[in-house]
């Protein structure tokens, strides 16, 4: 059977065709990438002591043995300060000093360190008059976009408010205009109420499987009201790096060393309706390709039910 | 140096930024997959002499030794007939009766068999009273979403217009509205008074590298005029048949044995205003993967230069 899904926070619209799994192949498997062995490599720009190979620090937490986590400016940046159209800051959040690190080993302190970094250059960004929109995300694996192997996030701060965000944002002011409620309040009730795609309910974080999404498997952390990131206080950071380290904890259970992205959505900047948009975090599997089809038409192929992925990384 | 640049069909925003190709990485190449070496294989479906593997043929074309292009049903179709909310009919489109061809060997024959393939699926799903838009694309190699070898197409009716062709067809009708001119008119005359981006200037169809595109040297292959798949003579076929092997030919020399889509954009039924829409194919190179940025954003990093890539295939 097939069925439309809509995504209603971003109006993507998927074919929910979970039967097509069963298809045979004849192609040979894309090696899984390597899990790295060391916690120091002689080369790579991102190790601790090896600091003249990157550009300048720009913020940095301190263990017994030097620094543990911190943010550096981009040497390649995709942005740049005072650009036509659209300018920026692009920094490097380096997770953890460990080169073998990733979020699938990663400690509830070293999740919270890097959060910490998150929000102390956010915070930084956010005061700049040119920025409307700051743009965290990390690519993990070749798959998922990374160039180099140490555990790095990026932050950027726009000129300009990304389409994807534009998008949602006239979603949910249409949503509110039509409805008179909040589209988060209400998926959030709902999905709590329901409770066959929650992964884990929080005090101030709801942890899903998408109802509908671009991405199989796809898990969302979404905030339960409508805090700005800049404003999350210690104790919502320590629930965050909670959230992380089981939900890769799960993910590694379940798909083993994939490759992904993490998507940070934030307020954009002189929002109206500030309390109708709530923080979020994407996490989205790429250990598989779009085809043709989808990148044709911009129409999405669901072949996984949410609530059985949901059940497997499930909170206990 | 940072350029914004907008695709003036789909509105996507690039940032242009050629230096960025300079990047360091410490990742493991993936290996690229193998070219095929023969010509039979026992166990795939699409080859002559296996039709117990596959689903009913709905067309075929004859050579001495039995057919040699055919299409059939998809076992395993995205979308199906009678579904609610979509509903179509999915075809797969076998190229050739050769296991071990390629867009990259194929010769101007094989591709004209496989055109008169696509418009015989395609003129009779366009009668049929549900049908809004017919999409035809092809996956080669797993990178692009190709599960099976054996090279082939796809073809599927559609009961509603995609996300991207209805798109496209918003910005024409505004573009039309606001200036009192056709877009791609306008753009076909200046790209070929130009003549930087341009790889071949044909009778009936101009192939470029895009001024702006979400894909790094993506080839783009559009109608001169406003004239429809269904409607395209034999001499239209054979010019772009002739354009589909030199251009591969010239691909293949360029970047090897590259994973691709290829996407044909045609006319929806019952447009308001037909001659604004110009039929044309994206060639979409698919060996690197989008990182968390776009993913993230919709906004899209561009780091090759398309007149330098457009010099390196142009047609002699």
């Amino acid at each position: 059977m097939r069925d439309l899904r809509v995504d209603l926070f971003s109006g993507d619209v998927i074919i929910f065709a979970p039967d097509r799994t069963g298809r045979p192949t004849d192609m040979k498997k894309i090696e899984d990438e390597k899990e790295l062995a060391n916690i120091y490599e002689e080369k790579c720009p991102f190790c601790r002591g090896n600091e003249e190979l990157s550009a300048g620090t720009t913020f940095q937490i301190k263990g017994d043995s030097g620094w543990i986590c911190k943010s550096i400016y981009n040497k390649y940046p995709i942005i740049e300060e005072g650009a036509i159209g659209i300018s920026g800051i692009h920094e490097v959040i380096i997770d953890t000093y460990r080169h073998n690190g990733s979020f699938y080993n990663m400690s509830e302190i070293e999740f919270k360190n890097m959060f910490l970094a998150y929000q102390n250059r956010y915070k930084e960004y956010i005061e700049n008059k040119d920025t409307v929109y700051i743009s965290i995300f990390k690519n993990f694996l070749k798959k998922a976009g990374a160039s180099l192997a140490h555990p790095h996030s990026q932050i950027i701060s726009m000129s300009l408010v990304p389409k994807y965000i534009k998008n949602e944002v006239e979603v949910l002011k249409e949503y509110y205009e039509s409805k008179k409620e909040s589209l988060y309040e209400k998926v959030i009730n709902e999905e709590i109420s329901l409770n066959e795609r929650v992964v884990y309910n929080g005090e101030k974080f709801l942890v899903l499987i998408p109802y509908a999404s671009m991405y199989n498997n796809e898990v969302r952390i979404i905030c339960k009201d409508s805090s700005k990131f800049e404003n999350l206080s210690e104790v919502n950071l320590n629930e965050l790096s909670y959230i992380f380290k089981k939900v890769f904890e799960k993910i590694y259970i379940e798909c083993g060393y994939m490759p992904f992205n993490l998507c940070m959505h934030a307020h954009p900047k002189g929002l109206e309706n500030d309390n109708l948009f709530h923080l979020h975090f994407h996490v989205i599997p790429r250990k598989y390709n779009f085809g043709g089809f989808e990148v044709s038409n911009g129409i999405y192929v669901s072949s996984t039910k949410p609530q059985d992925f949901a059940k497997k990384i499930k909170f206990k």
